[in-house]
């Protein structure tokens, strides 16, 4: 016996049939005996209902009662799931946030979840009860509603099987695995048996929308494996598990690609200490996440500054950065939003050099211009022209022998 | 300064625009000094449908989830309407049940409010925000959502007044105030300035729609004023408060009809000691609400017994008391859904007799047939087949004095 999370997404409990059927599945599983605890999203579509409705109330929603009407969402989903299972005949509960006691910080919209008291939950397992958890959000320290941001399920699914200690947290999607890279871009792209924690937090940072980076976070941080596996079939998905010896023998794992960040540059900075810090700390401080940053050689005390931040916060995100230049006397800031970034990750290529090199090759032989570059342990990622990404992406696909065609090589 | 508890029904904040319009109704009593809790019930509509996405799923969903499901309705409003006053300028905040702490029992669907820590609400208020309670909604003592049934928004909206000792209740509906009766079905029905809590008791029982009946049960208990009024004018509306001196004068307050109710009828059941309690318990722990209830004279040890429930759980009761008229070897069991209770009410009546003989009179010279009767010390209910309802309620208002021309009389 087996105590799984299971997690569903939108896409998969989307109307009443489809809800349904996910209690159908969810109980094939239970009745081999398994506990289970299914952790749901809103129906697809009922989270855009949603926020249209706030903003055709207000061009500015407040943030804290965003996060109470976007939680309906999910409490909808977990309350149907709990009807379809009792009505085929077994136990189920639905919990929210506030029953499964998922505490979060106050960071509405995007909050963290800081520890989860598992009692409850592990007294209703006890009873032989089927447990639908709403997905999504939490409850801060003073019970007030928060959320986790979008692909927030993802997180919840794998905090709750950490602190259960789950033998898997299996994430029901609309794709049947982890690909190579992006198969609408790439036709040749190649379903992977098993990717590591930290391929895969690459690839989820880097745009592959497969599962939410804090999800994989939490995976690595407490080793639960995922399985990410498709809804609408039986067939054996990707295990996204510790590293192995094995994983380390292939150089590069997957390209990934990302349309959803703008770049912002701070021109002619003075180049002091401090001035890094009083750039950052206003963008910081709105809780929008920076992902690179870019600053060149000083020359004479004045040195360039870019960075990179999601697309939904570019605007906000320049009105804060120009009034900070003014202040510190930079003398322009610029912003681009036709931008995307592509990545090669792989745990191989920790010890193994030209990796870069090779990427940089392969862009250029296609005349794709690098306008920003950063680098980690297991991954090199370029900022290119948004309307090269495709292109960019099965050029690096076929570069790093990645295809599936076998008479292919890197 | 006072402390007001306002209520906003579906009707009320049907669209964006409307609870936008009841956020600046509400700011308008706030800038006076007032204090604000505003409760609020789910958008027009909302409610249905969330019922009918659960039937969608199965027949009988299963009580404790519908109430998951209902209580969405309600919080979608709150966020909304916290949204409305945050974007006009002023501090909101919206509070579910478990944030405003109010304690049921777990009659899912149709609980009882047992309690209301008023704490965090208090501290709320102390800052100066409007708070946005979600009405008809609880949480019983294991932390389960429940909900209070139908209109039970108003019982939350007086139960809060009386908790936090409020100065006024009001009660914000699409009609202007309490009639004399139904003016859809008596043009010449008269706004009350004022009604007692027990004629007003009288009123909702038997079927006026303006309030809910626990809310004015709460409402009489602790003695809080309620102010029934008009969310789309300003003009005063009826006061609903403690009997006065000045009421007793009037014989006849109302008539009210009820056509939401049906009759059961179990004819021959022995007339022995335990026997109406046999029949009752399986009815009572269903949760269903019997209204009148009349047992013939007994004859030779055998009797007839008869009692009305609502109209939505006349199968149900069928079907109940069948079984137990098998067990207790009664001759049968007849339903009939084709009826209606209209009733004239009016503290005056306590010092008066033949107010009960004026009104079968009063029916008989129309041919009314009266199939059951019921008195209270300020009310009497005939039961009449449902076709007559209209013409009963406008005799009855012209045979007791109360239409709006001076120169008709009673």
């Amino acid at each position: 016996m087996a105590l799984i999370v299971q997690k569903y997404g939108g896409t998969s409990v989307g109307s009443i049939e489809q809800i349904r059927k996910v209690a159908e599945r969810v109980l094939e599983s239970y009745r081999e005996g398994n506990r289970m605890v299914v952790v749901l999203s809103a129906m697809a579509g009922q989270t855009d209902n949603l926020i249209r409705l706030a903003y055709q109330m207000t061009d500015e929603p407040d943030a804290r009662e965003l996060d109470v009407l976007m939680a309906t969402g999910e409490q909808i989903t977990v309350a149907l799931f709990a009807m379809a299972v009792k009505s085929l005949g077994y136990d189920a509960l639905s919990l929210l946030a506030f029953q499964a006691a998922i505490q979060t910080d106050r960071l509405y919209g995007k909050a963290h979840i800081q520890a989860i008291d598992t009692r409850r939950v592990r007294e209703e397992l006890e009873k032989n009860r089927i447990l639908a958890v709403a997905g999504f959000q939490g409850l801060d320290g003073a019970g007030n509603i928060t959320t986790l941001g979008r692909g927030g399920s993802d997180t919840t699914a794998v905090a709750l099987a950490a602190a259960l200690e789950a033998d898997v947290c299996e994430i029901f999607t609309d794709v049947d695995g982890v690909y190579t890279t992006d198969p609408g871009i790439c036709p040749k792209a190649r379903k992977m048996e098993a990717v590591s924690y930290e391929e895969m937090l690459e690839m989820a940072s880097l745009g592959a929308k497969v599962l939410e980076i804090r999800a994989v976070e939490f995976a690595k941080k407490f080793n639960v494996p995922i399985h990410v596996r498709s809804t609408f079939s039986k067939e054996r998905g990707t295990m996204v598990v510790a590293e192995t010896k094995d994983m380390e023998k292939v150089l590069v794992s997957g390209v990934a690609y990302n349309k959803n960040e703008a770049r912002v540059t701070i021109k002619k900075v003075p180049d002091q200490p401090g001035v890094a810090a009083s750039i950052f700390q206003p963008v910081f401080e709105s809780g929008i996440i920076v992902d690179m940053i870019v600053q060149n050689t000083s020359e004479d005390g004045i040195t360039d500054l870019t960075f990179t931040v999601p697309k939904p916060d570019f605007l906000k995100t320049m009105k804060l950065v120009s009034r900070v230049a003014e202040e510190i006397r930079a003398e322009k800031v610029l912003g681009d939003e036709d931008i995307a970034k592509v990545s090669v990750i792989g745990v191989g290529m920790r010890t193994h050099a030209g990796v870069a090199m090779k990427m940089f090759e392969t862009l250029a032989n296609e005349n794709i211009n690098v306008m920003m570059i950063s680098t980690s342990e297991i991954k090199v990622s370029c900022v290119i022209e948004e309307k090269y990404t495709e292109l960019a992406v099965r050029v690096l696909h076929k570069a790093f022998g990645l295809e599936n065609d076998d008479t292919d090589e890197g």
